[in-house]
């Protein structure tokens, strides 16, 4: 693809116009409402026509009864038609000069059965001879909060620094939605769901040189072209972090893939052989996916796998002393100098005063707590802090005095030589919740890096470790 | 150990006397009143004498300045005084024919200090020149419902057929928590730290012969005499189902542990071996744990590895696929005749008849959804069926429809043929949490088996299945 026609895909994320095509007048809470719902709590702020053939009025918008009616031109368009009526909705944008449509709707290749099969091919043939792009069939589209574009009003207003391309709707949805509550924001998102035109290969070469994305996340069903998208991964892993998530990696996924967006899925060895030698970091679950991209933007990446550990409670110093060396990072012996400077103003009962730091009671007082901290700070042999705290590990009601940690949590983070990351379990249970979620957002709000188990921390600060050194060593080479 | 002696380890779980020895009268707050809380919490209905120099009374209740001052005998006594003071109440409470003591303090060998040191082995000589038993130092000792006995208020007042014990305080409270929000109920518990005295083969050997006990749990740091206690797990396991979450399984781990409880821990593959070679479960976390709990008490065992998936969303649906056969479960392909029944009253669109069926749409309607579970229940293929659902597959505001569905559970789940799991993810975040919490609350109560990831169901239910199919072809050999 040259490389005019990637810088046009800029359109698809800032569209100049947008109309809604089948949205439905009647009923607010039906699901074709969700687009102008979202594009209204983003204050998108080009024009927006509504289409029904039914006409009427929504929230004092008039709803046109056809694309040609519209009287200016509309650069793309948002389609909730049903299946069977895509392929005459792409004849009357071509009739009004629309240069992308994305069909949200399901119903076509997906289903496996021979009318979607052909409906699906018929877009593609339209597509083909009117030079409409299409998106989708079967996905939710774009979401880029600084253009005001979103599928869902939920999602954060702001802006950062990670795009995402995605075959799934609600893995897209969950994966904002998740990393979201962690601080992760995004610049560009991608729902392409059936890839029946627009592709994986389209939206990566085109994301490898878009300057305001630093780190590429990927949730792969399947590849259309795999030569050129090896390539499109190869030229994007030069330019951006690449973090892949392949859906369908098993023998049942695989056909459950082909089933979802008709995609043909390949091997795990295969994705996993290309993670390896591209520099890719590959993930399992939209957990650890989320694990992933806060290592990558709140963590500065520590230059060694040595971790110092601090925490609450014995047994759970235990746990995720295990859980960190089984990722491969190390958890080193704490120095008797270093363990005689804490013994000063600590009690030795209740508290263990190696690596892991299980600062039990002492913990609860802040200055002593910060004190610790500090000297930790200064040992020479440790790459990074880990600490770990949450429910479970506290009474509930223990829980607001965690506002002092927090506290002592900025400072070190602010002035810290080593990098920092915060494992905070949180709680489902919804007394527990009310006081462990706020505590979660104010770390968050102060860009601290914020895991829920012992295990995905480990997991996604080795792999980033994983991925940095492979880096270095290909710049040294 | 004789079988007399055994016998007689009852009384640590249902003490006809306790005295609460070190209890502070001033402050309500303090740490030493947890066990006056839980035992008032859980009405224990046996004499109950409160020991402190200073004297006084808490909540009406006489406080006695010494041992000796009881006018009646004590049977068990759980004490909190500080570490140098342990060995002069053993001398008190010999002379008042105490049969054993709980010392919960910590500053005993787990300091790494030399005075620790000296101390516990204080203690060790006194039990044997007293012949009073001590369970700890540095523990939380027993919960055990049915006798009234607990170290927290808030634990469950209902016993269950699970015995546990745990060298870890933390990691006791923080499973029979977790698990207890997932239905799992406890016989026996028991918390027992350092293990200077009475330790893990004790309390083993004791619950291999235990009648009301199906399960025992185990969190163990590190054994004392390795032979007698691969003995007692071999006699265990012929018992009983056994569970065994190894803390200090990696090198820093082992370090840890010996900072925790001062025990020796053995390597990860020595560990792994002998879970193999006398099939008991192993475990690496304790949410882990938690989920093979709740496999083992809720589920019935599958006859084999072939399920159904039945959930929403096609990404979701292709995730959990992936997590099912990634642990050696099979996600077999829809047949025809099948797909073709449901597809009688279901659209195409919006959902993936195969397996997984992603029930999308439709299963927000209860009459189709019950449809389509009777259906796959008649399925020869396949051996159980997993439903998925949850926090993040829906908005918050659709949650509440989840009524009807879980009233489709209830209904299969009484008629089932087929065992079934459910996946419901939970949410953190409070206004979710307010909603999602009460459905988990609900299928809980149902005895349904929740579990909160793809991954931690897969996980569960494969190794309940090697489990049994080892059970079974030892049965037969």
């Amino acid at each position: 693809m040259s490389n005019a026609v990637q810088q046009s895909l800029d359109y698809l994320f800032r569209p100049s116009s947008i109309a809604l095509a089948g949205i439905t007048v009647a009923n607010p809470d039906h699901w074709t409402r969700v687009f102008l719902d979202a594009l209204t709590a983003f204050e998108f702020d080009r024009p927006l026509y509504l289409v029904n053939p039914r006409g009427g009025e929504i929230n004092g918008r008039k709803v046109y009864t056809s694309m040609a009616d519209i009287p200016d031109s509309v650069e793309y368009v948002i389609s909730t038609v049903s299946a069977p009526a895509a392929p005459g909705l792409i004849m009357e944008c071509a009739r009004k000069g629309v240069r992308a449509v994305h069909f949200c709707t399901s119903g076509f290749s997906e289903t496996g059965e021979e009318e979607g099969i052909k409906l699906q091919n018929k877009l593609v043939e339209l597509s083909r001879q009117t030079g409409i792009r299409i998106i989708g069939p079967n996905c939710m589209g774009v979401y880029c909060p600084e253009s005001r574009v979103s599928f869902n009003p939920e999602f954060p207003r702001e802006s950062g620094s990670v795009a995402y391309i995605s075959q799934s709707g609600g893995n897209t949805a969950i994966l904002v939605r998740d990393a979201g509550l962690r601080g992760v924001r995004f610049r560009k998102v991608m729902s392409y769901g059936n890839a029946c035109d627009l592709n994986e290969s389209d939206f990566l070469e085109y994301l490898a040189t878009d300057p305001d994305t630093k780190i590429i996340a990927m949730y792969i069903e399947g590849v259309r072209d795999g030569m050129r998208f090896r390539k499109a991964l190869e030229k994007a892993a030069r330019e951006k972090t690449l973090v892949l998530l392949k859906g369908g990696a098993t023998e049942g996924g695989a056909r459950a893939t082909a089933s979802h967006t008709g995609a043909l899925a390949g091997s795990q060895r295969t994705w996993n052989a290309l993670c390896k030698q591209l520099n890719i970091i590959g993930v399992d679950t939209l957990p650890e996916l989320a694990d992933v991209l806060v290592a990558l933007e709140f963590m500065s990446i520590p230059e060694g796998r040595n971790v110092a550990l601090l925490g609450g409670g014995g047994g759970p110093s235990v746990l995720i002393t295990d859980q960190f060396e089984r990722y491969g990072l190390k958890v080193p012996r704490l120095p008797e100098d270093i363990r005689l400077k804490i013994r000063e103003y600590s009690q030795a009962a209740g508290n263990m005063l190696r690596n892991p730091i299980d600062y039990g009671q002492n913990m609860w007082e802040a200055g002593k707590f910060s004190k610790t901290l500090n000297i930790v700070n200064r040992w020479a042999d440790v790459d990074f802090i880990t600490i770990y705290l949450g429910a479970g590990m506290m009474p509930p009601e223990m829980m607001p005095m965690m506002a002092g940690l927090i506290q002592e949590v900025l400072e070190l983070t602010r002035d810290a030589s080593k990098p920092l990351a915060m494992v905070f379990v949180p709680s489902i249970v919804p007394r527990e919740a009310d006081v462990a979620f706020p505590i979660i957002k104010k770390l968050v709000s102060l860009k601290c890096p914020v895991f829920y188990s012992f295990e995905g921390a480990a997991k996604a600060i080795s792999a980033v470790l994983s991925h940095d050194g492979q880096r270095l060593a290909r710049l040294r080479a």
